[in-house]
């Protein structure tokens, strides 16, 4: 019964990594047959549709200020210039600090790198976050339970106007049309991949190969629908990547980690919706995708549905996965009652007595030095670790791939900047470690 | 039936890692409570057991060199001035190397590297091998196998004095015997460890604590026996790291990875009994610990039982695994006859026809950068990553891991030279990558 088919490339993960460098790949190579496949019934249905979706380009590392802000120009041009709507919305980011926090060294690293770079962001004392948003308490003086949930005092704000949130099905779609107009095989769907298969270069047909003598390249997949052949595997799996590189040997260097995003919705409710409309920061005339002090807990605005996803970048006490569970797929109301609700409603009084309409969860693909990963070890090209900014920088990362299946040393970017193509590999890599993670 | 009790240091592991922590905690903090617990039923069992335990200082970062080149000469330390033997015999390393292979700029800067740091070496060249070791096959011209195996000539032999092998159960009965001298709390074995215990700092007593806004620390743990408190927790755990960490969320950055070790002797084997005794390199008369040029094979000479311990550290085709697996115990007959034989004979055709007499297998506890890891993390301490050179780290690491527990910035090692007590931590990690692994 099983089945074996042979293409050039064959990618494994229809996210937007995966769909963005196919259509890189086939743009620059049209001869080649590049085959998608997916064990979801479409694209960026697993964690590219959980994400919280926002981008920003104020990181510390000038890698990831790289990878973002030439990704988010891209994404400017395709809505603006080429026409087709991402739903990107420039709200900016704000960062809510403490005096301590601002004044921390690894802050003022941060604003130094970005003046370097270009990268536009404003400061706004304390008075100024005060009027900008009336609905926003800044102390906790004389709060016992402040005290001791450990919640620090807003002073400062640190905005970027040049960040925003958009719709990443949109984004997928974008990249998936654009691929299929010019690819020479559809992208298959409901296409679990179970293995890679390494083998012998050359093969000798001798059982058990390959042996340790033998020099061994990846030569396909095995999939639950037959062996899929390629010259080239590429693997955007995100959080399941261990998966499928432990068995042959390679260290992904990431693992998983649940993330999960909780609606609140503002309807009916005017002092929320004051909160949504804070004005002055954009020309929606909304408040920013926002970062408390503590905690890890933000928000993204949703104006269309009038209200706000609502998540936390929790640390220790969430745990690493191997791989991504079923588990992380289901969102724990108990976690926003006791971990995210009370911390919100302290900054925002506002959320006082809102219980989430909506929540979902996915698994965080997470990089130890917070910096994605591209490479190409043994035939197979990967592309992962991008730990919660993937969409930001998928234009970015899926150029770099690309440049690599075509042994190009440097990948030219968006906007005509380049970055060495193998600056994010695991061997000599070459990059500076990132501060800046939510 | 759960009983608990308290400790300052509970130190789960009692594997040479393990004790030698145990013993400088223990001896730099006379009155405080040290418990070391391990599942198996005595120390030293599981993969310090099953290591070569070969001890080499011949590493290209200064790092490995320095944590290499103090605990071997505390080892010898302990065996001449102390009296306590531990079987160390200065057999030396000996590479096997090919004219392209030590010619490539990693094997120059290893050198520079030796040179810089004082390390003593010595290059021999063909002609020289030829004659010490008359058993050795040094070119393979017009061998087709050989060529079909992409086996390398041997040109050059790089040769270090000052390493050997040693006796890793007589290493772990050292450091365990002067901490029972000095320990307040014997040693339990038959402890399985099953869970950090990460609570909220301070407790408040509510259901489902840690939330996200408290503060955490891990306050002891969770065994087969009842809760054990500590103040510290001290993780030496080796390749089963991830199991305790991940739960908590704190990513150990190891992989565990199965390696065997077969016995063939050479008694009644005149030509591999020769090959054994080539003369002139030690005050053994025996051949060095030596690794071929190819496909990662390399061997121990064992004089004692007249015979050879044979290894191989296989790249690509080996799995990782998420944490060791009961299977990453049973060592593949097949392995030695398929990967290991072929190539071994090929160099030495002493080896021809034989079979091992005996063989086993372990868990090697991966690092990326091959450096290993001491650092403490929300009141846990980990020593590990040593990556099939704990045992030749072992003092050193366990100098860290106490100066660490105590707060010393700067860790004295063995002989007087220090290192950052924070050198090898995940945060501001300040080592040098090491490419000269086996």
């Amino acid at each position: 019964m099983s089945q074996e088919e042979s293409f050039d490339v064959v990618i494994v993960g229809a996210g937007v990594l995966g769909v963005a460098t196919a259509y890189y790949i086939q743009k620059n190579s049209p001869e080649k047959t590049v085959l998608i496949v997916d064990r979801y019934l479409a694209a960026g249905q697993a964690n590219t549709a959980m994400s919280a979706a926002a981008v920003r380009n104020m990181f510390a590392s000038s890698t990831n200020q790289l990878l973002t802000d030439t990704s988010i120009k891209y994404f400017e041009h395709v809505q603006n210039e080429i026409g087709y709507d991402l739903l990107f919305e420039k709200c900016g980011y704000l960062w809510l600090l403490s005096d301590i926090q601002f004044n921390n060294d690894s802050v003022k690293t941060w604003m130094e790198r970005m003046e370097r770079s270009g990268i536009s962001y404003h400061v706004y004392n304390k008075q100024e976050l005060k009027e900008m948003i009336p609905g926003l308490n800044v102390d906790f003086e004389g709060d016992e339970e402040a005290e001791l949930m450990n919640l620090q005092e807003v002073s400062w704000g640190l905005f970027g106007a040049d960040c925003g949130v958009l719709d990443p099905t949109r984004l997928v779609e974008y990249y998936l049309e654009e691929f299929k107009k010019i690819c020479h095989e559809k992208p298959r769907f409901g296409v679990d991949v179970q293995e890679l298969l390494l083998e012998a270069d050359p093969k000798l047909d001798l059982p058990g190969e390959p042996y340790v003598w033998q020099k061994k390249k990846v030569t396909g997949v095995k999939a639950n629908k037959g062996i899929l052949k390629a010259e080239t595997v590429v693997l955007a799996t995100g959080a399941w990547a261990n998966e499928l590189l432990d068995p042959i040997g390679i260290d992904s260097q990431t693992k998983a980690k649940k993330r999960q995003l909780f609606v609140v919705h503002a309807e009916h409710k005017e002092d929320l919706k004051s909160v949504l409309f804070s004005n002055g920061f954009n020309k929606y005339g909304c408040i920013p995708f926002t970062i408390l002090p503590s905690a890890g807990v933000y928000f993204r605005p949703q104006l269309q549905e009038l209200g706000f996803w609502i998540g936390c970048g929790d640390k220790e006490g969430r745990a690493y996965k191997y791989v991504q569970s079923d588990e992380d797929l289901v969102p724990e109301g108990i976690y926003y009652e006791n971990s995210i609700y009370p911390v919100l409603s302290k900054y925002f009084p506002a959320f006082e007595d809102t219980r989430p309409t909506n929540s979902w969860a996915g698994g965080y693909c997470y990089s130890p030095d917070r910096i994605p990963f591209v490479y190409k070890k043994c035939g197979v090209l990967v592309v992962n670790g991008a730990s919660g900014s993937g969409i930001m920088k998928a234009d970015a990362l899926a150029r770099i791939a690309d440049a690599l299946l075509r042994g190009e040393e440097v990948t030219e970017l968006f906007g005509g900047k380049h970055i060495s193509s193998t600056a994010l590999g695991q061997t000599d890599r070459d990059i500076e470690v990132e501060s800046v993670v939510i």
